[in-house]
């Protein structure tokens, strides 16, 4: 028997401790019971089977040596952080769901895992019930991975399907994103990337070994996204996604989030709704990519549950522990130098072809051209508008997004 | 050190060395050398760098108590079974990439495997190098899986795209992937479904724990779909794609491969050429779709290794034992029970109607209308066709499609 503990009652937390008990598969692949020992919560839930195991002290867990595995799943960095780290100097392991820890802690509590022999899992952090971590780090282990492309957050994916359908814009997509409860009161950190910064962030460490901070990672809002670039982009042959990008080149990756256009040869430009699809490319299986729900209370705490199945049956022992370093300078290349096709918009402008050679432009309005730039990198890009605008004040930039 | 033997060093066995030397990732995730120390093949290899591990006797490989590993990719049921069988009972690993030992002889090598001590691998034999039966194992280990429906077979799924996106003919479309290669000579395990069967066979034995008889396993021909069939399919909404389904029931499972209408909500309705696509659903992830390239001697080599890498780290050792009963007399689902929506083209009728009752019928010809039928079973289907016969001998069904 294993006893483990869970960290905040909430959705995912109620949502392990349900599938633990009901899915008799779990107990049977981790080949031992697992037992509830404690919860920790600041609520009581007078109502629920598991209100004898509800806890409001901390120390009761880190201090008794029965609890072998801690299931933290409060959200937030604080005071998420320090009960990890806690339990794991304890050489207690944890798993989660918590993607702002692990993105911004992952690489000390990975090593601290190590130190006190114990394991630090959160493949709930990314995709919710996709399996993707694991596979990466078993099914994928003889793979170097080259490239990473993610549709990571589900919100988003929502609203743009919906101005893509309907024909709506981003504030009434978001305003029925609120209503079905995709999308929270303040919606910055989906619609303005930093759910998504934070996942790709993950997996490019996962993929690269190298943690980059949060804050050197380029992320670009949505919110800009109109209905008439959606129309664009399927007149164009392109659908568009909130995508982030891990791309290795010789010196390091460009890492970054923003909406692009991508093409409809790709199997991302196929994935609707709250869903999440995630290609990865690497020099021995080539392209894969992994598709499912990307939240929810069932598949984020099936991901939770998996973890602490293979930590159970000692099958987590057995595969390499992940190192990751803090990256150095260097590391992370500058998305100035990031090249690119472009879909651009401009308004008011006759010497567009003079500046941007050879595009198939195309007259939207008798005063507004749209093109597919060829690929040209940031910096060139924002030359060849300053050009532009130096040359026709007037001129007017409605719409600039990379192509995929 | 861990010594491996392969057996076959044709386009898989040959990508297995190459990977396993030329990709250090491989040996760091088994925390050991991984070392060839034979090849068993009729040939002999005098250009390649392994021709001194060559050996033509498997004798050699069985008696080296060295030996823990062994990659079979001979292909083929016989000897490649009788030397899987003799090496497990010699207490050696097997992994292989061969899905017609499995899909024959799973059950019994998989016992033999546990009886000795061994493991049994194959996550080669379905969707190459595609991540699919360690996930199920390890990710999806806490869930119940109640669906699988995949694009199995990427030789068909390039003459079906092909014939979508050209507009050709499935001749024309087989010529074409003869002269890419996809295609063998005779083509019949890839357009009559025979590789399909064989892939959904194992991979309902790993959902259910039951392995059931390929000859039970209702198998339908794509050559019979037509370009108007492909046209009718666009036009309406869907893809033709070749899948191969496992769908449990309440007393058991319908298990079959036929060609389907898919809807283009459906995420495998825009997996195209030869990739191959696996929607898993089940109780606790909801669904999920693995991607990838189903077949090519790099991916496939890749999954092969990953099992020898999850073997050699000890990773395998903790996860619990695949077990495969045989199906028993009610396991499977009658075919005949089995209800859906059919797309059917009906030429010289006025009473089909009557018949099949309230669809949305079209006119395509004079003479010919097409329509979605409701729900009905295979029975119900026949018996409508029967009457409809009865009523009008000069009645012509042109085509009958089933809906995923």
């Amino acid at each position: 028997m294993v006893n483990i503990a869970i960290l905040g009652f909430g959705i995912v937390g109620g949502g392990v401790a349900e599938v633990l008990t009901q899915n008799p598969a779990a107990e049977k692949a981790a080949g031992k019971k697992i037992n509830i020992k404690y919860i920790l919560d600041k609520r009581e839930f007078p109502d629920s089977p598991w209100n004898d195991r509800v806890v409001h002290d901390m120390d009761i867990i880190l201090n008794d040596p029965d609890v072998s595995i801690v299931a933290e799943m409060m959200g937030g960095s604080h005071p998420a952080y320090e009960f990890t780290a806690a339990c794991l100097k304890a050489g207690k392991s944890v798993v989660t769901s918590n993607k702002e820890v692990v993105a911004n802690f992952g690489a000390e509590l990975l090593a601290l895992a190590e130190e006190n022999n114990a394991s630090y899992l959160f493949e709930a952090s990314v995709g919710g019930g996709i399996p993707i971590i694991r596979p990466l780090r078993t099914s994928q282990s003889c793979d170097d991975i080259v490239e990473i492309d993610g549709i990571l957050n589900g919100t988003t994916n929502y609203i743009l399907t919906k101005m893509g359908s309907d024909g709506v814009s981003f504030d009434d997509a978001l305003q029925e994103a609120r209503k079905l409860g995709y999308a929270e009161a303040n919606p910055s950190a989906d619609v303005d990337g930093i759910d998504t910064q934070r996942k790709i962030c993950i997996l490019s460490a996962i993929a690269f070994g190298k943690l980059v901070p949060k804050s050197k990672i380029y992320t670009e809002t949505m919110r800009n996204i109109t209905v008439f670039d959606m129309q664009a982009a399927n007149k164009l042959g392109y659908a568009v996604k909130l995508i982030g990008r891990a791309v290795k080149n010789n010196t390091g990756a460009y890492i970054f989030v923003a909406p692009h256009f991508v093409p409809k040869t790709n199997p991302l430009a196929y994935i609707c709704d709250v869903y999440n699809g995630i290609i990865v490319k690497s020099n021995v299986t080539g392209e894969v990519m992994y598709y499912g729900k990307g939240a929810g209370r069932y598949p984020t705490a099936g991901a939770v549950v998996s973890d602490i199945v293979n930590i159970a049956s000692g099958a987590e022992a057995a595969i390499p522990v992940q190192k990751w370093n803090l990256s150095e300078n260097g590391f992370m290349s500058d998305i100035e130098t990031y090249s690119c096709n472009r879909y651009i918009k401009i308004k008011n402008s006759l010497y567009f072809s003079d500046i941007f050679g050879e595009c198939d432009y195309k007259k939207t309005q008798s005063d507004e051209i749209e093109f597919i730039s060829q690929k040209i990198s940031e910096s060139d890009y924002k030359a060849k508008i300053e050009n532009l605008k130096k040359a026709e004040p007037s001129a007017e930039i409605i719409s600039h997004i990379r192509v995929l």
